[in-house]
């Protein structure tokens, strides 16, 4: 395996665009992501795409080329990976595994979803298919509902308070006013936090990630070829992904992700490094909860201790361990398929100094954690300067 | 790259199977192949799984670890591949790529797809997802007149007859029927062929795919390390993929399609043979004119010539060059997302000499051909036992 580095990034907007179709927000991240990395769409040797349900919200499948197509990429390998919310940092993970091991110089992966032109409860429905269909979905189940669930254990187990979640919305909602590409510019307090309304009890409104239309992309080559692209090539230091049981009820334990843990244990691994090397963190708070478990399954914090670290202030841009300076899923946005490879460009714009308002002191090595469903896929990746 | 061998195959009959879900179909296939390589699921390293419509057929996404869990798999990656009629072509082309680069040592590739639960008008949208519903499917073309135009065309430039097409499904029917897993096990005449009630002139009804469920799966494995667990493995001598735009309207001459030409090249370069070479063939009969075209682009025949080449016999099992013995699309069945390993599992059984009534004499060398939509995607497989 030889090292690998983005060359190159991309991406839309995130926020409700009703002018604007999924393969012209695709297009856009790519072109954006090629004229980055000074790349013409036929230096691209492959490309990797993820889309969680392209299908099901606009009717369109066979994405891949699709959307290559009408970037300027023809004939080479263009294909779509689908792993839930977890669909563009699969697509990454694939790309790293066939440029590490010599397969292609250059590869594009993007990712993409455009959700706001279906009416909110048929975007639950279509949602739900990521849980099991057969089991909890049909039982009436839907994610808020699967998270309120985790939650109410996580609070049972270790004390964890609705003070606590309103803590991530806070915090979020805080960096996400000062990333200009984030749907929702706002910042609350966390009296508002508390007294927003009930969506599944102990989450209310601002426990839950956004409904959005948005895109991302990432262009990927072996690290010595990236420099003759870039000045500031990013280096993948370690990726992986690892899979679980998609049924929340199959799980053992639904206040801890196997599947996060053996990710990250074995990106950590691959980066040589450990969860207290990490300076920075764009985690997966599809819900407020989601980005407690998270700190505790990286292993940032011991189990349960996830809540009070976010209360402490810890994970603010300020603090010991800033998480989701982008404003996360909560602020920034959730467009399911390219919240992988979005997260990604967060951090490579922290590690070349490039994030503006949101640019964070320490900045030299940063973490990506993007989960499926209720926890049955996640890529863990690890990027860094060095 | 190193070379690869199939150390194991299995799959499910193909059919209408009311009392059959997805996942059963799925975890069928990859436990008879998992059985057929005397291998735990313990062992398997990755999984990759090719599905067209899960979502849209059964209302159930995130298909990969849905599946995997249940085969027994855990931990390890899980990935849903997506490229239309060519998904599980495109799960394999990648499967292989990580074998071969030495990332993975045991790696399950399957399959799979249940249409049937569908309404036959909703399958027809369900299927047009695979064209470009922004331009030809919004304009009112499904796929039956979309591949109804190709062969219109074929007919105006090279003078291609109905009778030429409807020597396709006479032959194809009659290697179904020798078939004990085919959808449709039922000789037909040329008249029959003929006078069947059309469907997007000139195409009729015995010129059309099955819509069907079914699953296949195939054990990857490192060619030296194959041989500890079969006594016949089958190495896969060249795999490509390759990609061009999804509109028919888009495309200089819809009566060639360049990804094929293009994945062909690369598989016969990386194999080291040419189309002489090839023994025999499972090619991508979604319509009895794709198999026809096929033929031109996979050099077998001269451009115009694939009309009069099956007419002649040349494609029988008796023939020169026999094609789709398994009864292909047309009479095995047509689950779209398993085809592609189905095939490969049809290539396996030839060469393993576990054919049965289906079996050819020179079956040493064989290629599958999986084409996604109107040639947007294409992934060609060259397997031998040399």
């Amino acid at each position: 395996m030889r090292p690998v580095a983005i060359a190159a990034a991309g991406k839309t907007p995130f926020g409700a665009f009703p002018d604007r179709d999924l393969r012209s927000l695709a297009v856009e991240a790519c072109l954006k992501c090629l004229k980055n990395g000074h790349v013409s769409p036929s230096q691209v040797e492959a490309f990797y795409l993820g889309n969680f349900a392209g299908p099901s919200f606009v009717g369109q499948n066979h994405l891949a080329p699709y959307v290559s197509t009408a970037v300027g990429i023809r004939d080479v390998p263009a294909t779509r990976f689908e792993a839930a919310c977890a669909s563009s940092g699969s697509a990454f993970f694939h790309a790293f595994l066939a440029v590490a091991s010599g397969v292609y110089d250059c590869v594009l992966v993007a990712g993409v979803e455009k959700m706001t032109s279906q009416p909110t409860a048929r975007v639950t429905e279509i949602l739900a298919g990521a849980g099991d269909c057969s089991g909890e979905i049909k039982a009436g189940s839907t994610f808020p509902s699967l998270f309120a669930m985790i939650a109410r254990r996580h609070m049972h187990q270790f004390g964890t308070t609705r003070e606590h979640l309103a803590a991530v919305a806070v915090k979020n909602h805080a960096n996400g006013a000062l990333n200009p590409d984030a749907q929702m510019r706002k910042v609350i307090t966390i009296e508002q936090a508390l007294a927003a309304r009930p969506v599944a009890e102990p989450l209310h409104l601002y426990d839950c990630s956004l409904i959005s239309d948005g895109a991302a992309a990432v262009l990927l080559m072996p690290a010595d070829r990236a420099r003759d692209f870039t000045e500031k090539p990013v280096r993948i230091l370690g990726v992986a992904q690892a899979s679980d049981f998609v049924a929340l009820d199959h799980k053992q334990d639904i206040t801890t992700f196997p599947a996060v843990r053996r990710a990250a244990q074995k990106a950590y691994e691959m980066a040589g490094v450990g969860p207290r090397d990490i300076q920075f963190a764009e985690l997966h708070d599809c819900f407020t909860i989601a980005e407690i478990v998270a700190l505790e399954d990286l292993g940032f914090v011991e189990r349960g201790a996830g809540g009070p670290f976010e209360a402490s202030g810890a994970t603010a841009r300020t603090g010991e361990k800033p998480i989701n300076a982008s404003g996360g899923l909560k602020s920034k946005g959730h467009p399911v398929g390219a919240t992988g490879v979005a997260q990604l460009c967060d951090l490579v714009a922290q590690i070349r100094c490039e994030a503006g308002d949101m640019q964070l002191k320490r900045n030299s090595i940063g973490l990506a954690q993007n989960l499926g469903g209720s926890g049955a896929t996640c890529v863990v990746s690890i990027l860094g300067n060095v």
